[in-house]
């Protein structure tokens, strides 16, 4: 999507010098920068420090990272070393193994002079399929939004939670993609942007990058989506979805099931945006899926900017505090009212 | 409460000196220091500039200030400049308002001599009156988290939201009030403390007054509670009530809303403990409570400590970030189990 007047991936291979590069997430909002994918180490340290974060752009950066190194190695060795190296970078990644397996196999039947060319030409079709999925997710909700335009002849107002945006992707973004594409029909949109703590990914990657587009957003925090519900000013959730069960139970950002709640208790629809490859079938339903319990650092230390402009880590609660660190929780399938994939839109999974 | 071995009141006039001291509660968690009362000036200073905040204590604070400037001017003039300053440090403080209105009235028939000294023992009677109202509250919330004991023979894990404790009232609390009784009594409790984002009040003031009582206690992000429940990780929510009106609507702050929905959507009993003075049943129900909107810098920038002990606010979004700020929403009375007051425990209001 576009920042300022120019169009950018969160990752991308240059057509004229071949070089990836991909946007450095730990200095956003405050700075806007970016680092190259020129060897096997850049990819390890992009994915394992969260320069990436996202599970499609994880996937992708590790392919890119794993195309990169076969320039340098193109042996069968050589390949089972950088893929080890790539897989440990962030060991839960389902999608990190998912792509690079699919570069793996694409070379393995090639001479090693062909691996290196042929491992950069997959990992550019898993970007570019990764796009494809996340626009006609994009297309899906569309028609949702436009409806309600049409009902109200008045702006959509959209909440959404954490970040499922073109910065979690390669482009487009699953829970705004809907909205990229009705903000670009003319549609007039306003996101609510959840803050979504401790780690606050809707302050500073939601908020950036619907900025960056030009869709008029506000932040709130995460307390206050019930209130707005109440009061009127919300006409529909729109959230991604780590992991989404057979059951349709929905598995995502910690706090995203206290927003499925206030929808349901004020009637505002509840959407869920996700690729049809994040829905485990073998799963029955959402209960019992383990829920990973993050460093307490995260929630008692927060990153700012200073009066003078560096950035600065501070902490927020006394150095004895305790605290219990939840990343995601589940949202039954019982509060979703409908689910946006590349496939289409449908009340169940 | 305690702090470390010693008790404190919130306020308190020393019994020998006769000196007014209160907590500097924006230095909390990160040190504790005390201010003294001896002008009009330093009780419209601590008001305004929130070193006291909780309307409990705001009316106590007022109370004092209008005695101390007495011993300055007793004169009917001096008492009315008195009153202005003082209503005018907090404008929509309602105990405020109460507190020196009662003052007032209680040395306006006396000679401008005896005035100073009865306005200091009307303060301490309002402080009185105040502890022994919240100690009510505690006593009548121990049977609930008792009889909850009895039934698992375990930790009683309660969650509360914001600050509704010692700090906020001149002693026990109203929502925490139950919870020392408990704990005093020996019975084990853990209390799960919502960090309450914009400005953090669990995290710097509940889990401070906890924790220097010796209640264990955990601080989660406020995202994090849904989730708990679901788990079966919460015995009972018990919090304040700024405002409840005549069908048992109750306005508190922003996000209980959501705690309530959680608790009502997985059989969690959810307490609201409040002063019978707060009821307000001139309002028929909650729907159209008018809700303070507050600046956006609460959300966008932070307090915090820095890693050589300096306190320093940080910007954790863009500058040019719009962010919107209502301080408190209403809980529908369907949601609430019971209303713990001074009287007793009742279902409904």
């Amino acid at each position: 999507m576009k920042i300022g007047s120019r169009w950018h991936r969160s990752i991308w291979r240059d057509a004229a010098t071949g070089v990836v590069t991909c946007i450095d997430q730990t200095r956003l909002p405050f700075a806007f920068e970016t680092m190259t994918v020129d060897r096997l180490d850049d990819a390890v340290r992009a994915i394992r420090d969260m320069h990436v974060r996202g599970a499609p752009l994880i996937g992708a950066t590790a392919a890119y990272g794993l195309a990169v190194a076969l320039a340098g190695d193109a042996t069968d060795d050589g390949i089972d070393r950088a893929y080890t190296a790539l897989l440990e970078s962030r060991p839960t990644a389902v999608n990190l193994r998912w792509a690079i397996d699919r570069v793996r196999a694409s070379v393995s039947d090639l001479a090693p002079g062909e691996r290196a060319g042929a491992a950069l030409a997959e990992a550019d079709r898993i970007c570019d399929e990764d796009v494809a999925t996340n626009e006609s997710i994009g297309r899906n909700g569309l028609d949702i939004i436009r409806r309600r335009f049409e009902e109200t002849g008045s702006t959509v107002n959209i909440l959404t939670h954490c970040n499922a945006g073109w910065l979690a992707t390669v482009d487009w973004g699953t829970a705004l993609a809907p909205i990229y594409k009705a903000h670009d029909s003319g549609i007039p949109v306003h996101v609510w942007v959840d803050e979504t703590r401790p780690r606050n990914q809707g302050a500073s990657l939601t908020a950036w990058e619907l900025t960056n587009h030009g869709v008029p957003n506000t932040l709130i925090v995460d307390n206050a989506g019930g209130h707005l519900m109440q009061r009127g000013m919300v006409d529909m959730c729109i959230v991604g979805s780590d992991r989404t069960v057979a059951n349709g139970d929905v598995c995502n950002k910690i706090g995203t099931y206290l927003k499925a709640l206030a929808a349901h208790d004020n009637g505002v629809p509840f959407y869920v945006a996700l690729p049809t490859s994040t829905i485990d079938r073998r799963m029955r339903d959402g209960t019992d899926i383990p829920i990973e319990v993050r460093p307490d650092s995260e929630v008692c230390e927060i990153l700012g900017q200073d009066l003078d402009g560096s950035l600065r880590t501070v902490r927020i609660t006394r150095p004895d505090a305790r605290a219990h660190n939840p990343a995601f929780d589940v949202t039954p399938a019982r509060l979703v009212s409908g689910y946006i994939t590349e496939v289409g839109l449908t009340p169940t999974i």
